[in-house]
């Protein structure tokens, strides 16, 4: 990255939300901090707070006090300088007076140095596309990610099994078996291996016609219940992204069907991933699938229904980053790691989304997670 | 808010981490959607996976389909719009061209809408500064996320006391007790509670000198152990934060003398906080008062010692939220919940942190957090 000086840059954020901030520094804060990068060097300008921390822990070529600015300019300019003012201050001192910053950049700081005769190129797109083809350490972290969430899973699926059916509902240890049970379960699992998992979908019935529905209260047999879990491991970052799709009970003719639809989906994808191939025609080939077999989408009965979200997104530092395999033109690149969960959804039916991680290679791809698939346990 | 109707405001991010549109709509979503006040009334702009969930969950007057925008923008183009096309598409046909738009604004859209001729005034400083006045259910709210966390930091006390020294080091049930052993106690306890503990603070020790050093590794006796846990409930959405400073076995005289001083800091906060107050004057008053006792804060030894970060700040949707009582000027309003939290930092001794979360009242504060204080234990 460091070779021939690249193009200067700022960012100004708060690493703990902002994937590409940690990317350039490896450095995770709460607030937002100042990273540029000038005629190819790393600088963070940091707050008392921060300094010593990020002088230890950010892979950066200097670190600089900010308050050491601020006496700086005041012994200069006689008075205090508003932040922004700060990093002009910066800038002119290393003869930079022109920069790209991130999509994301703040307008109102932007607005401010604009003001001030700086010169800001929104970068359109991404900022780091290497972020989008992952190291050996970062493949091995996304692995281990999915290895825990597989875990969690299974242990949830374990008690879907061991739970009684009485009158449709479920029941467990003498207890009517909610979804927010089910979750409990699936994070205090994922806590113990240091994976955060939120927003978590145990959805049932009606409920997983929604595809974002989290799901809540009882857990019914002879329904399909969407599990789409995806945490973030607390110590590397990196995200693990599995949805599965089951009955406890009998399912119907109907659903089946819809299962080996979205099986055969995946299929599709894991046939046609490889580098160099457009996401945009491996949706289009799952969507024709869909619909030859008669699983129409569009807005039906005042609702969306079928198949109405991507494909497949990449998975990171982000939970949702490029490549995407979707609607869009998006190529896939060796090295890339991307979900493949398509999904049909129809109301008086239920939903069904089957979701893996794979590897994007020279000539195919290769599955992350072995986490077994079966409809009905 | 919708009596008189307010400014024309645009907002596009992703609610899960903007807490000001969450605030707005409610509406929980992974990824950037659009938020629009147009002449007092609120919508959302949806993609097809989020319209049917925003409608039964976000609360807002209108759910608009995107992909319903798309298609009259084609029927009327002749051809697909880009994403900031349909926003001023929709902007036209309200008769709206001039907005306010908040702080964060993502620029490559701002950019975008300006070549459009669309106006955009960027806020400065809050965009709802009625956020920071709780009611009586984000109160509420705040307050369970207290008493979680009290009891997630119980819990880890109590393995702390029945820790048993040996050559200088902690023992617990046989092993060599790690700050991760007791963050996992923390973070299992607050996940039991619906609570998400993440980037807590267990250092110890020369580690927990420097304020934000997360502690890692094994913990020892006759040394400070700075607490600092800020879960944010799941449910609700709002955040707890509590820090305490113990020692197992005996702590030093110096170290003893800064605990005092920070509880002594703390009761001024305490004794100061009220209805207008400027948060400046608080946080001067405890900067003061440590000069004062030869707590002298400032770069010695190649770091910052003393008492180099903020006395508290808002806590609410955000972790870190106006107003601050800090270096600058910030008057506190009766309904605030702030963070009271002096802390002196000396290499060589040690850290001390010990942070309450109070609610301002007309005529002073309510400390809202119970967990008991006591340095040896």
């Amino acid at each position: 990255m460091k070779k021939s000086a690249p193009e200067n840059l700022l960012m100004v954020a708060a690493s703990e939300s902002d994937a590409n901030l940690y990317y350039a520094t490896r450095f995770v804060a709460p607030d937002p901090f100042i990273f540029m990068r000038l005629h190819g060097k790393a600088y963070l300008l940091m707050n008392d707070l921060e300094v010593d921390r990020a002088r230890k822990q950010a892979s950066v070529d200097t670190v600089v006090s900010l308050s050491q600015l601020s006496h700086e300019f005041k012994k200069q300019h006689g008075r205090r300088a508003r932040y922004p003012e700060i990093i002009t201050f910066f800038l002119k001192r290393n003869r930079v007076h022109k920069l790209r910053v991130p999509e994301n950049f703040p307008l109102w700081l932007a607005d401010d140095l604009r003001r001030q005769k700086i010169e800001l190129a929104c970068s359109s797109g991404q900022l780091f596309p290497e972020r989008m083809v992952k190291t050996p350490a970062e493949l091995a972290a996304i692995r281990k990610a999915i290895a825990h969430t597989e875990k969690a899973i299974s242990k949830s699926f374990e008690v879907l099994r061991r739970s009684v059916i009485r009158r449709g509902r479920l029941y467990y240890e003498g207890n009517v078996l909610t979804s927010e049970r089910i979750k409990k379960i699936l994070h205090l699992s994922l806590m113990e291996d240091g994976c955060i998992g939120s927003h978590s979908i145990v959805a049932c019935g009606e409920q997983c016609v929604d595809p974002h529905d989290e799901g809540s209260g009882p857990l019914y047999a002879n329904q399909s219940i969407i599990f789409d879990i995806f945490p973030k491991d607390a110590g590397s970052r990196y995200y693990a992204d599995i949805s599965r799709t089951v009955v406890r009970g009998t399912a119907s003719p109907k659903l089946k069907a819809m299962y080996q639809a979205v099986l055969d989906g995946q299929k599709i994808g894991f046939t046609k991933i490889r580098d160099g191939v457009d996401g945009a025609h491996i949706h289009a080939a799952i969507q024709k699938m869909f619909e030859d077999r008669g699983f129409r989408t569009g807005q039906f009965g005042g609702r969306m229904q079928g198949f109405f979200h991507g494909t497949g997104h990449g998975l990171g530092l982000d939970i949702h980053e490029e490549p995407r395999i979707s609607l869009g033109s998006s190529i896939l690149r060796t090295g890339q790691v991307v979900t493949v969960e398509p999904g049909l959804y129809y109301s008086g039916i239920g939903g069904v989304r089957i979701e893996d991680d794979v590897l994007v290679t020279k000539t195919g791809c290769v599955n992350l997670v072995r986490l077994p698939k079966r409809l009905e346990i």
